[in-house]
């Protein structure tokens, strides 16, 4: 294949740094091993088989995904042990029972009602998780509703086909946190609760595994003692959030929207780029007491430059984004040049672009 | 080609009704052509071959688009005159000039510097409408500096191959309006600010055309006596947000996300669908103060209903949305069952699901 060089771009264009991704990989990976932990690695930040790959070369070969669409897709690049982090969709469970007759799939039941209508219609075998909602209402039985989980486990118990493999939850309250330390004792809190309907599982002759795992948590915390399964999945990109967080630094976003500039307010003191929120999506966080949509860097031949200083996306329209930036930093740049964005949510912006440009190199695949 | 039946959809897709849609092109077509000035419709909504064909049918022959890649997508399909309105990528310069040696394509020049490296680059014939900011600061010459915009003029005059055609201007601040009558204070302020503009250039020997449209107020108002062209684009659809500044009902928006019910957690009386920000978008809006992305609809066979009472969607993640609503719904809905989501902002949502399905009938393509 030929390869694509960074100074022909002429359109928003997603980069990779490959580098910076297999060295995320690597090191969650590490830790996570180092701990006894089982690493499935939720695919839904990249869903792309290339990367997909990097993990399974270090020995990596269970993954979650958030769609049957998704688990398809890793079906057809050798992945056998797929479970689908996300409400069952019942709509697809045909489908689903012809996969899981293919490879080891599991699904994830949130709520009774799902439970009742699946122990009612199944006549295959599935592996089920149970997600558990630990305070934060997004989805899963309420950790502190202790008489709908024993109802569920009641039509599990009851049921020929359904077999509980774990209890499955997603601590998205890491996300509000402002500090590694917020993050800490958030992550406690969180496991000190599902420790215990663990064990109360357990007392009830339910084996049962226990899965948890957002970057946040298994980038800042080490002590995962009791936890089976780790599956964060936003790690393998991070992204200007997760810094915010404090998960990673800024040299280890591993993705940046290229994007050409297309005219310059020197007044203002701004930028309009070629790039908006199609491309980038319109996350946004608060950082100094500013709303962002993205931190800006150079981009050199085949890497960038950490984020510019007081330079940042101050506004993003559906193509255009708008720069809001130093006296010195337009001296430097004229229209027709490019610059990058490290995009503050990276899922999203991967899933906006459809594909990756390795600086200098090849396309690399995105469901 | 076989119909695809609202029964049979498992996964998030987005519903195109076809009559409303024709109706909203059919509204705004009339409107524009009894006050007898050009329309050139903004394609960058839609993004379809087959809703420009609705427009071609009616005798619209003018289009504008936002990127080199919809203008080339439209000229395949028979569009000869395009404004690409959008701030002029240099990156692209070389493809522009082929483009408009074959159809009659126009550019926008949003800023001095690009203008300037235009006319030292450029060695073939071009058509350059010049972009106004009237007080929104998002792109376009600042329609209070006069000196710059002379400045322009000159450049322009001097070119012997950049061709003025007219001024252009997007008057985004009507988006933040909250009723009808802020929506024509706003645009009588805008419109008397581009007439001065537009005397001053036929005084300098210009005889430009003057361009304008955004949907609010092409929607709302009725007075346009000194434009000579409309561009709106989102009324095709419209959306939540139009609904909200009083550019339609919520009976005119023509596009619906499908999302099947995964999750129904009674006690806090919200609903989970499988549908989330990678298929509507992450916009939002504060409706009798909450934020909301987005309003919920029941589906029938092949239409959806007005917007439940009480019910809206409260928060959205990469793949799940999750529903506040009320015990009756609740009570009318079992997990599996398909509900439907009017987008805040149809634009986004229509470019990030890629293609509609006309209810029991074809799939509509988008770029």
């Amino acid at each position: 294949m030929d390869s694509i060089f960074v100074k022909d771009i002429s359109q928003p264009t997603l980069l990779l740094d490959e580098n910076k991704c297999r060295s995320n990989i690597e090191k969650i990976y590490s830790k996570v091993k180092s701990w006894g932990i089982e690493f499935r690695p939720h695919f839904k930040t990249h869903q792309s088989k290339t990367i997909g790959k990097w993990f399974w070369d270090l020995g990596v070969r269970k993954i979650a995904v958030s769609s049957l669409k998704m688990a398809n897709y890793f079906m057809q690049s050798s992945w056998r042990d797929i479970l689908i982090a996300f409400p069952l969709n019942l709509r697809e469970l045909d489908e689903i029972l012809l996969s899981a007759q293919q490879i080891n799939l599991k699904v994830t039941i949130s709520d009774i009602f799902t439970l009742e209508f699946l122990s009612r219609l199944i006549n295959l075998p599935l592996d089920v998780y149970l997600e558990i909602d630990v305070d934060f209402y997004r989805s899963g039985f309420d950790i502190n509703n202790h008489l709908l989980i024993e109802k569920a486990i009641k039509i599990i118990e009851k049921s020929k086909f359904i077999n509980l493999v774990g209890i499955l939850a997603h601590n998205g309250n890491t996300y509000f946190c402002k500090s590694s330390k917020e993050v800490i004792n958030e992550n406690k809190k969180f496991l000190s609760k599902l420790f215990d309907l663990k064990n109360f599982l357990i007392s009830l002759g339910h084996n049962v595994i226990l899965s948890v795992g957002d970057t946040p948590s298994v980038s800042i915390c080490d002590d995962f003692v009791g936890v089976d399964e780790l599956r964060p999945g936003n790690f393998v990109f991070y992204d200007v959030k997760q810094f915010s967080i404090g998960s990673c630094e800024t040299d280890n976003i591993a993705i940046c929207l290229v994007v050409p500039i297309v005219a310059i307010y020197e007044q203002r003191n701004e930028i309009v780029c070629y790039g908006g929120a199609v491309h980038l999506s319109k996350d946004s966080l608060i950082l100094d007491g500013i709303e962002i949509f993205g931190l800006v860097v150079e981009i050199y031949d085949s890497e960038w430059s950490e984020p510019v200083e007081d330079t940042y996306v101050k506004a993003i329209y559906q193509e255009h984004s708008i720069i809001k930036t130093t006296k010195e930093f337009i001296r430097k740049h004229k229209v027709g040049d490019l610059i990058g964005i490290l995009p503050i949510h990276s899922c999203l912006t991967a899933e906006a672009m459809k594909k990756y440009l390795i600086p200098n190199s090849v396309w690399v695949d995105h469901l």
